[in-house]
């Protein structure tokens, strides 16, 4: 018997498993993974942390979450407070509680690829239906034309990425303001890589206390540097969040995780301390590339879009051949390369010449 | 605004969030948790093995958690290898991502209720129908009534829970292979409470290698003690493994999870060591409340059901004045009582006489 043979969802059918090639080579810059290992201690912290707490690990975990809350809430300033955040295993899991409360069977969400992919994905699983409403041939989005395919199709959810992935730019605040006052449902933003952003850059969640419909989300995995712990989280009205609580499965998040947030939490000025790095590499790098002569779409994150490769794979395969890993994602011509350390931008660079 | 201005989906309207209250009572007994906390012995491991793991948490976990399964894996026997074995965040998200695959919009699912009631929500949550097959009086299962039920609804998933929550008693393997036999689609038995059934109550696990379609799924939450850690797993054959792959967030399992996973697995002596106590605890509560001549239904879990009461609702707030935190569940008229220590059980015990 193999998979073909199970009663599996009809959508399902044909369908690889999602996620990028985990391949042990020297250089990893393929899923936009923060380079810097936590301090040693950080690391004592959190073991100290996780010991204070194992005590009581054969009992069920807060499973609202108040104190991580309260303090992520926090950490996002803009006013906010516990029952206006809500945290899950990694953003993933938030955006599907938003879609299990928000879409389901009969329902649409809108989003503007190249963006997320995961976006659509969590859509159809979850039996929401998905439509692709395109950027601009440099990835950027117009508001007029992003305002009419929303008044064209009334989607339930609009999926907005800021900055976008994989491409990298963030978008204007009007952008977003037009997008909200003309969805006819929720709209998400989703703030993944938000702390990379260039200076000036205005977060979304400026524009909640007008917006009762808007959730921001944003993780731990990028900036935090805390990818292994999967902790996502969002901002949005009061009652947003107690509609999460309607689908969320009761105690979605262990007491080692609650945990080991916390202790990220009163970190972060060791850990967020590294996106000023991360952010001149990132500039240093589109600035190579470009005078390389390639296309290079503008970066607000912690990883360049650049191309054009008629035969990409051919250039991802080299890269590896190298050591070095890069993702094969996005529109086709184009590759993405996440930033890591000085070194390992050297070794990037080393090997991107070598193949060109 | 309030939840009712949200465009939540409509199935989801005037509920209220699944959960047991917690409430800080001095004797727990409501959520099934193990009451035996793990030794500083185990506390001092986990803490030393998450700081082992800790400096790489800004890269992302295992997406496949393969030492954890393989380890699973071994812990449970019966042939079974990695590609058998797949864990989550709790059983609830391992049954969730079953609906997810083999569910969905247009299909349904089947279970024998009174039974787990997160099993009807998961499948709601997943817009799958569910179809209630009731048990008998007793909450027994008759095979004749079962399979009768299955070849007329021909359901998409069945789901049994043995030892059954929240009646407590676990299903004849005849049973479970005649509902197998009669399934058009998947079998679920859920196993949360095996470690704690009657001597000689075989587990099934052991129809797996005639019966593709079955899958068996468990949880630490319960027998080992580790409610805090959320760890879910099942064993079934390997295609079904990969229609999961398919449905599964990308990296839902953190590091530190599989990491603390691992460590209650290694630890499995001691943890399960309290099976034993707890098992003679709950046949001495069994026992005890039918000599006050109340009904109770045969044990194989950590838990109790008895009855009957009229006002259950009056009961179980007596209870909760007296210091004891029971849990109103399951058919009207009865109450469930988890098993704690011996000295939780005497106030338990003394709570209940002043009440009756």
């Amino acid at each position: 018997m193999n998979l073909d043979d199970l009663p599996i969802r009809d959508d399902l059918r044909g369908k690889t498993p999602y996620g990028a090639p985990q391949i042990d080579v020297p250089v990893r810059l393929n899923t936009n993974e923060n380079p810097y290992p936590p301090s040693p201690e950080l690391v004592a912290d959190l073991a100290a942390e996780v010991g204070a707490r194992a005590g009581e690990l054969n009992r069920y975990p807060d499973r609202d979450a108040l104190a991580l809350r309260a303090e992520l809430a926090a950490y996002l300033g803009h006013g906010l407070t516990t029952e206006r955040v809500w945290a899950a295993n990694g953003s993933n899991e938030v955006l599907q509680q938003i879609l299990q409360a928000f879409g389901g069977h009969g329902r649409s969400a809108l989003g503007f690829e190249p963006s997320y992919s995961m976006h659509p994905i969590i859509t159809s699983g979850t039996s929401t239906e998905w439509i692709n409403a395109s950027r601009e041939e440099d990835f950027s989005l117009d508001p007029g034309k992003a305002t009419a395919a929303i008044e064209e199709h009334r989607p339930d959810i609009v999926f907005l990425t800021s900055p976008n992935n994989p491409t990298g730019t963030a978008l204007p605040l009007e952008t977003i303001e037009a997008v909200v006052a003309a969805a006819p449902g929720m709209v998400v933003v989703d703030e993944a890589y938000f702390e990379f952003a260039r200076a000036g850059t205005p977060s979304a969640l400026t524009l909640l206390p007008a917006h009762p419909r808007l959730i921001v989300t944003r993780t731990m995995s990028k900036a935090f540097a805390m990818a292994g712990t999967r902790l996502g989280y969002l901002a949005a009205h009061p009652a947003v969040v107690q509609a999460l609580l309607l689908v969320r499965l009761p105690y979605h998040l262990s007491t080692i995780t609650q945990t080991a947030a916390r202790v990220a939490l009163r970190h972060r000025e060791e850990l967020l301390g590294t996106v000023g790095e991360l952010r001149r590499e990132r500039d240093a790098t589109v600035a190579w590339l470009r005078s390389k002569g390639l296309e290079v779409a503008d970066s607000d994150a912690n990883f360049v879009l650049f191309g054009r490769f008629p035969d990409r794979r051919a250039v991802w395969e080299s890269m590896l051949e190298r050591g070095v890993l890069i993702r094969e994602v996005g529109p086709p011509e184009w590759l993405r390369v996440s930033i890591g350390t000085g070194e390992e931008m050297a070794a990037f660079r080393a090997a991107l010449e070598g193949v060109l």
